[in-house]
C-alpha cells in the first residue's frame, strides 16, 4: 500500500504553514510536482522556499511531471474540467506507480487548503476509484479566504448570517440568492464589475502573504475601477496573479479601518 | 497605543498551529481568556497546552474576564448577541485598559479561524468605535470546516460550485436556494434532521482535532438517528459539544471510503 499526503501549506506565506503540516513534510519520500506550461517562478520558489526552512534535513525526492493543458476554448467548463482531471489522474497515477515503491510515502503540497477549490484530492481519488489503492491523509491548511479577510481585517460571515463561497463564473452570472456575503474564487474576469450597482463593499486580495501582496478595499461601486487595473498591472508586471476576494452587501462600518 | 493580536489556533489539534500564530504567541505580554460560567475544562487544558508547548518561555501573563451570560430566552437572535457583544466589549474594554500598559501587546486565542462565528474581532471593533485605540492584528488559523473535511477526505465544493456556510437556526428553516453544498456551524439542535427526506450526504464531526473526535458519514437518511443519538451521549458525557456537518446533495460517490 502507498501513503499519499495532501498537505495545505497555507496562502502563500511560507509562516501559513502548520506544524501538522511540518510534521507531514518530515515523513515524505518523494514529493509529486505538477508543472504548468506557464511557469509561475515566484510559486515554484516558494515551495522550494517552504522545503527548505521546514524539512531541512532531506531525505527525499522531487519528482516533476507535465500537467496536461485544459481544454479552454469549450463553454461546456465542467465537462472541459472533468476530462482535464481524467488526464491529469494518468499523468499522477503513472508517476505514483513509476516512482513510489509500496510502503513509501509521497506528498502533494497544495496552496491553501486542500479541500477548498483544489482538484489534487479529486484526481486521487479518480485514480483510488481505477483499483489503484492509495492511503490517502489530509493536512487542513490556511485556505486564501481566511487568509484574504485576516488581513482585511473583517469577519467572514455577520451574525448568524450565512458566506457563499463560489467563482468568478457564476458570480458573472448573478448575486447569490439569499446571500449578502459572498467569497470569489477563480476570478479570471473580474466578476465583480458586474455588480457595481449594488450597494456593497469588496474587500480584495492578490498575492496573499507573500512579499507582493496587494490589498484594496471600499465601497464596490468606488473602487471596482481601482482593483481592474491594479490587477491588470500587476498581472502585466508578474506575469501571473492569484487573487480572492470578499463582496458584503451594505457600505463598510465606520469604524472600518481596513486597508 | 496597544497592540492587540488575534490568534487563530486551529480547530483543536494543537498541531493545527501556524508557525506564523506561534510566532505571535512569543509576542505577547498578555492573553486575556473571557471564561464561560460553564467550564469547558478540556478546551481550558487545550489552550495551555498550546501555551506549553509553543510559548515555554514564557514573560507573559494570562488574565480572566467573566463572560457576560447571553439572553437565550429571546426569540430576537440578532438583537441578543448584538447586546451580549456590547456587554462583552465593556469587559474586555475595562480588562485591556487595566492590564495592558501602552506599546505592550495583548492577544486573544481563538478556535479555528478568527474570522469564521467567531465574535473576538466584532469585539475588538466596538472598543474602537468607541475611541479606545487599538492596533489589532488578526493571524489566520486551520478553520473547523477545513479539519472537518480534511479528516472526512473530501473537497468542500464540487467542481465549479458553489458552497454556503450557514447556521443550524437558518438550515432549520430551510435549504439554502441555489447550493448543493452546505457547511452548518453552531447548530445546537440537529437541523440536519430536517432534511433527511433529501437525497444527501452528510459528514459529520465532532471535537475535531481532539482524541475525543468523532467522525459520522453516510447518507443522510440512513446516518441522521445514529448522529443524533452519538451527539446527546457524547454531550452526556463530556458535558459540552462542539461540532460541525457538511451537507452535500446526492448521494456517496462510490469510490468513497470516508469513514
Amino acid at each position: 500500500m502507498r501513503k499519499i499526503l495532501v498537505i495545505g501549506v497555507g496562502a502563500g506565506d511560507p509562516e501559513h504553514i502548520t506544524m501538522q503540516a511540518v510534521g507531514a513534510l518530515r515523513r515524505v519520500d518523494v514529493f509529486f510536482v505538477l508543472d504548468k506550461g506557464e511557469v509561475k517562478q515566484d510559486l515554484v520558489d516558494l515551495r522550494q522556499e517552504i522545503l527548505r526552512r521546514y524539512a531541512p534535513d532531506g531525505g527525499y525526492r522531487v519528482v516533476h511531471g507535465r500537467d496536461p493543458e485544459r481544454d479552454r476554448t469549450t463553454d461546456a467548463y465542467v465537462e472541459a474540467v472533468d476530462d482535464w482531471r481524467r488526464r491529469r489522474a494518468d499523468v499522477c497515477q503513472e508517476l505514483i506507480a513509476a516512482e513510489l515503491a509500496d510502503g513509501q510515502t509521497g506528498a502533494f503540497l497544495v496552496w491553501g487548503d486542500p479541500t477548498l477549490y483544489d482538484s489534487t484530492l479529486a484526481i486521487l481519488d479518480d485514480i483510488a476509484a481505477r483499483g489503484f489503492e492509495l492511503d490517502i491523509e489530509v493536512i487542513p491548511g490556511v485556505s486564501s479566504v481566511s487568509a484574504l479577510v485576516a488581513r482585511h481585517r473583517v469577519p467572514l460571515n455577520q451574525v448568524g448570517r450565512p458566506v457563499q463561497i463560489t467563482t468568478g463564473r457564476r458570480l458573472a452570472g448573478a448575486w447569490p440568492s439569499d446571500v449578502d456575503d459572498v467569497v470569489v474564487m477563480l476570478d479570471a474576469r473580474t466578476a465583480f464589475t458586474a455588480h457595481t450597482g449594488q450597494d456593497a463593499t469588496i474587500y480584495w486580495g492578490a498575492y496573499l502573504g507573500t512579499p507582493d501582496e496587494i490589498l484594496i478595499s471600499g465601497p464596490l461601486s468606488e473602487v471596482a475601477d481601482r482593483i481592474v487595473a491594479a490587477r491588470a498591472e500587476a498581472r502585466e508586471r508578474k506575469g501571473w496573479i492569484m487573487d480572492t476576494y470578499l463582496l458584503r452587501r451594505g457600505a463598510p462600518p465606520a469604524s472600518d479601518g481596513a486597508p
